[in-house]
């Protein structure tokens, strides 16, 4: 099969690498669907075939050696199951991203995304979604809605990832919360964040982008308009250690900063006003799906204006470096 | 009277600095007790002698630039009450250090140490107890109970803001708890902890003053032994860059951090483990008198091995420079 492959130093087209090892189906004759507390066997897998993938900033930090991954990347994408469990088979799937052993306690509590012997699909030992086909866990995989459409279901785990802030944080209606940079996981967050009824203001560089954000109902500010003041949340989604000092001097006392994006390397920050307004920092990563596949088959969230431009697998280079490029919106892969 | 006195620059004792002005007493006639709800006008103040002083790691700091303090250093005193309201003059008292404006948002709700316009005693625009009087907000007092001695009470704003955990976060007795750091502030927070009934490991360097912390009662490992291993806490005491990096690598996934010491300036860390294993990071500084004294009354934690010295104020800057001798205990300044 096609595939997008980085061996660690460079990305290039694998016409054809080695199709997904598919272990030999569990028979367990059980009706269990997907992500119930009666899963199944966590070894259980199903072929997928991919429709549509996307690019994550994630994925451009793995070209600078982010987790030292080699083998297809590719982590956001929606497909069609080719082979697997009989009612899985022919269905259009999105897919959970970290694969944990089934057996642990984290696996046990619905925390698999913490299981420490996990792999993470295009991420940690396992291939991803860059790909004609990709192997996923059944225990990993949710049905899309028949409304909503596979440039919308391509958004579901980055809009998941947003949605984990709520599982995190009790957010109220009177809350004044700040999400800090107006790319896409800061457009998700803040639409995600909207859902509760808290005052949402988002923080961003790109007048373009900011448009979008708008439109979705949320407040925004420009960068060069910021008058610094305090919020009870803020959102740091910039990426950038700018962007984190910018976000700890937003933070009221006692207030909570979400640190959503992951950032290779260490840098250089004063962890002082932590300590001195005594801030409440939470790191906040993967999330569950259904919260997101429910929010965009509702149309809640609006997903579709923040894709740029879809290349095939074959121009896979061409896409990569066109998401590098500053301020480039979504772009996706069809294989 | 008699002071240290920090210049920005060098430090001195000052043998005629200005006593500290004493506003006149606003009259209220009232019978109301220091930091009740009903408490007096943040106005009114105490002019206290100071019986004993502790020198603080913050102390030190100052003395490399933190905070760009100016003035008499000192914020941890035990005194006498010399002029100020009636049921005060003669009595013992210790008190709190940040002095709020008694009219914000943070002050109404008994947070007057984020109060946004306070000063804070020997750290911010106000004068510490490095002297022999100090003068101090009545609401900020706290009678010593006759059963703690100086040498205790001159614990008690360290023991706060160690106690200052428990109002943070909830502990229960299965938890696992990791305090990293031997040092004053690391005793303190794992006494403190202990009193919850939660399983408190505390990780130093020095075997001496872990023989100390052992013998309150609390489990030690020397760092020298450290088998790395995953803690639903993690208390980090010891106010280095390379005690973050470990601090950070001990809290399980989606466990709790907190960050105790302040340290000055920029440190180059990677926060990205506080991402990926969605960690809750709470800055923890300052906290109520009450916990503490009840704590010293009840004789539930031992202080006073901790002490290594007291100096008179005449010898106050060989003082700071044995509290500043790497593994130092407390130093004492007796006016």
């Amino acid at each position: 099969m096609r595939a997008l492959y980085w061996d660690g130093c460079a990305l290039s087209v694998a016409p054809s690498y080695p199709t997904p090892r598919f272990p030999s189906r569990i028979e367990d004759g059980g009706s269990r669907i997907a992500g119930g507390a009666d899963s199944r066997p966590s070894t259980e897998r199903a072929l997928v075939q991919v429709r549509l993938a996307g690019v994550c900033s994630t994925d451009l930090q793995i070209f600078k050696g982010y987790m030292g991954f080699k083998g297809v990347p590719g982590h956001e994408f929606v497909g069609s199951v080719m082979e697997g469990p009989a009612e899985f088979v022919g269905r259009r799937v999105v897919g959970e991203i970290n694969f944990g052993c089934g057996a642990c306690d984290a696996c046990r509590r619905d925390l698999s995304r913490h299981c420490s012997k996990r792999t993470v699909m295009g991420i940690l030992d396992a291939d991803g979604a860059f790909a004609e086909l990709v192997s996923v866990p059944v225990n990993n995989l949710h049905f899309v809605p028949e409304n909503v459409s596979d440039e919308e279901a391509v958004f579901t785990e980055p809009l998941a990832a947003a949605c984990e802030i709520l599982t995190q944080i009790q957010l109220n209606p009177g809350d004044d919360v700040l999400v800090l940079g107006d790319g896409k996981l800061g457009n998700l967050c803040a639409q995600a964040l909207r859902l509760t009824g808290a005052k949402i203001s988002a923080l961003g560089k790109h007048a373009d982008k900011l448009a979008s954000i708008k439109q979705a109902g949320v407040r925004t500010i420009q960068l060069d308009d910021w008058q610094p003041r305090l919020f009870d949340v803020v959102v740091e989604a910039t990426g950038s250690a700018s962007g984190l000092e910018l976000a700890l001097g937003a933070v009221r006392p006692r207030g909570t900063l979400i640190l959503k994006s992951t950032i290779a390397g260490a840098h250089r920050v004063s962890l002082a006003p932590i300590v001195i307004n005594e801030i409440n920092v939470i790191g906040s990563r993967c999330g569950l799906f259904p919260d997101a596949l429910d929010a965009l088959a509702a149309k809640q969230v609006s997903v579709t204006p923040m894709i740029e431009k879809i290349y095939s697998l074959n121009d896979g280079l061409a896409a990569i470096s066109h998401a590098a490029r500053p301020g480039a919106r979504k772009i996706l892969l069809r294989p």
